[in-house]
């Protein structure tokens, strides 16, 4: 009996190893295709193509806010780049709003205890999109708050002609637990609200504390969202510190701030989302994108937010142009216009390509910074899931969770994720992000280039995989 | 024999417990005064009067650099202070050096892949004591070069006429292990020293890349040393980013910087040195100095340097006021003016003493932050360590070891301690102090209340403890 049991296991054994049975399930990917994820795996961890160019958006040309003549640098170098390894690139055009940031002071002109004749500076940056105080600035009592609620709190009386303050601090504890977006999530409605908020109860001006977790008198920047039928009121962000320095004074006695902000909003300028197409080779018109934006904001160079996301796109065309690899289905890079203040870009890709929703295979959008990536991010149809597990395989070793999500995983690429295209983001190790993102230190040196090579591999094996799978998605 | 031999070893610990023999060594402190000290411990670890003066100093005054408006009124707020406390205030007169900051920017103007009339900024502070740029700036190109010998290396040519800068990087990995003194100590030479080595070959000015461990696009200031005989050009510290940047286009090609700097050295300034003696019992004219300095550099508000030194020195005597306790001999805070550029107080205060320096039994400063104290610096002879081990005992649970260093312990009580004073400074974690020391973010939120008690613990029973010594120190 012994050896008679122990026969068909040693059968089943050479089966699995040498036999060519018919495999019991669909494939899902080739034989070809799975060693050509692994080829492109290591060619990515090699690579300093996206590094490169990372440095080149960053450095040679800096920031690039849409509307800016860095902005329209940024668009001729990828179409070049993107030209160079031989894609069919086309531009399309787009009405992008062009705000320009002007001088910005903030002086505490009065204050309990101050010494003759001196002030205490307020480090501080308008919010993209602010209006602007007259050129002199305004004079005014600050009140400070921590929360909507405690505004709403206060009679009328004590916030008409005054300068709100919002002194909601970013949670740095929570950030160091790794839930970063959370605590930003709690944090940002202050700066994109609170103009609204303090201009219905009266306010002349409003100043938001820094939504991130820099603890060296660093200024986060971001959009300001007014109220169509609201007053506008100039909104600044001020650094954590400064927050701090008039909440304690203010509640220590009367407290006034000379504040200046004179940005321009300027006429709505022309611009560009960059979109060169690898084509594939069995399914040319199904495409799967990759994706970042390339407008950044103007106080840093946009290294993490996002030429980061960006370069790891171009560069998952120059890693399969380098291994000669064509994918089967048309791999579509594309570097979106004015994500960070209109969102121009994506809107208008998926209105242009609304007849054509259904080409679109999967997209891919890099735009959580570039730090050790942890997974993936998917929104999708659960039933879906089981598809990328080969991809996963491929990725293990670099952090390759699949995390589905409900809602967006890319502003960008949002449009079509909400008309139920497969949609995918890099996710990070968060723990460093919000103590660059939207301030000057948004720049080169944050980026680690071993990090940014993990983020390329991922980005171009679920590129690659995506584009070669076998079976359609469920959606 | 049994029993016998037992008998003397009863007698021995009846003896240790309860005789009260003649001890065999003199006595160096009294039993009570080590209960003293416990009771100072006690009391400093609950107290909260240090944190609300490095408050006031930081956020009610603001930077107190010498000659400003808040140096005299945070002279003028000490000296009322300790008056309040019942001590003997004077002011010592002093001259001293009366610097403004004025203008600063720096703009790229050229460099490879410039996008049409746009710049990268440069983010900069003038180092004090820096002449100024003529008011429109200077223009000329950078050359960027690691350190002296690289500078040394360079032809005449290469330099003339240009703007050097000194990319020296802080060393990160040495500050979180705890060296952050020595990181600070190799790159502040270029700080100090670089203007007057790049003036000697022709340079037009010299930008050095900030002496500290900021991530965040932060500038470091500080002051400059020219050659008495030497060329004075301007000087400005720049962010370890810029310095970066800088460097990154420079090798790439030709970049120029248009840099303007505009600060003011005015004459000579009035200010004091805050001297407040709480007079011993038992031996007066014997003085233990407990001192910080009052100015503070111009970008941040100076709470790290040094308002928590003066606050934790304040904080000795309102603790002995608060216990009742009068000291042996005079307890003597000192707020000394001027140690940022110049040391003018400390220096004019050993000079005014120079023959009662016999009588400065010991003087500590606090002028290394205020984190948690891992003990005490000691510059005195070997033969006097022993006499601290009771103090050390009561300060064993905050982290008391005792570090006897050749050298001095504390800028402005450097000349007494070259002078034979016994001479100690609280001594800290180190591993953040550089994030922040002389730069914007040198503000409260940088006080951690908690380890501010730690510190004005260590400070009181430390300075109590000299001043009822029994014996007199070996020097």
């Amino acid at each position: 009996m012994k050896s008679l049991r122990i026969a068909p296991f040693i059968l089943l054994i050479a089966f699995g190893s040498f036999a060519q049975s018919p495999r019991p399930t669909p494939q899902l990917y080739s034989d070809k295709t799975l060693s050509e994820l692994k080829q492109i795996q290591e060619a990515a961890l090699k690579s300093d193509y996206a590094y490169s160019r990372t440095a080149y958006l960053t450095n040679n040309i800096g920031p690039r806010l849409s509307g800016s003549s860095q902005a329209d640098q940024a668009v001729k170098y990828v179409a070049d780049e993107m030209r160079k390894l031989g894609l069919e690139v086309r531009l399309q055009e787009l009405r992008v709003p062009h705000w320009v940031r002007g001088a910005e002071t903030g002086f505490l002109t009065s204050f309990p205890g101050m010494a003759p004749g001196t002030t205490q500076k307020i480090v501080l940056a308008a919010l993209g999109g602010s209006v602007a105080t007259p050129e002199n600035g305004v004079e005014a009592e600050l009140v400070v708050v921590q929360s909507f609620a405690e505004l709403d709190a206060l009679p009328n009386l004590a916030i008409e002609g005054k300068v709100v303050v919002f002194n909601y601090p970013f949670d740095r504890a929570m950030q160091e637990s790794g839930f970063g977006l959370e605590a930003y999530g709690e944090a940002v409605q202050y700066r994109s609200r609170g103009a609204a908020a303090a201009a219905r109860r009266g306010a002349i001006a409003v100043l938001v504390r820094s939504a991130g977790g820099s603890q060296n008198r660093s200024v986060h920047t971001g959009g300001v969202r007014y109220e169509a039928d609201g007053k506008k009121i100039p909104a600044a962000s001020v650094s954590a510190e400064d927050a701090e320095l008039m909440a304690y004074l203010a509640k220590m006695g009367r407290t006034k701030i000379r504040l200046t902000l004179t940005p321009k909003s300027l006429p709505d300028a022309i611009s560009y989302n960059v979109i060169a197409d690898l084509k594939g080779s069995e399914k040319p018109d199904e495409v799967v994108i990759v994706s970042g934006h390339l407008d950044s904001w103007d106080l840093g160079t946009g290294a993490l937010d996002d030429a980061t996301g960006i370069a790891v796109s171009m560069q998952v065309a120059h890693l399969l142009k380098q291994l000669k690899l064509q994918p089967k289905r048309t791999i579509r890079m594309i570097a979106y216009m004015n994500e960070e203040n209109g969102l121009v870009g994506g809107t208008e890709y998926a209105k242009e390509q609304a007849d054509d929703i259904g080409k679109h295979f999967a997209a891919i959008e890099s735009d959580l910074g570039a730090s050790h990536p942890l997974g993936i991010l998917f929104a999708g149809k659960p039933e879906a899931e089981p598809f990328f597990a080969p991809i996963r395989e491929v990725l293990r070793f670099q952090g390759a969770g699949l995390f589905r999500i409900e809602g967006d995983v890319g502003a960008d690429i949002g449009p079509l994720t909400q008309r139920g295209v497969p949609s995918f983001a890099p996710w990070f190790d968060m723990r460093t992000y919000f103590n660059y993102h939207h301030t000057a230190a948004d720049t080169l040196d944050k980026v680690d280039p071993k990090e940014l090579k993990e983020l390329g591999s991922v980005m171009a094996v679920l590129a690659y995989g995506l584009a070669n799978l076998e079976q359609p998605l469920p959606r």
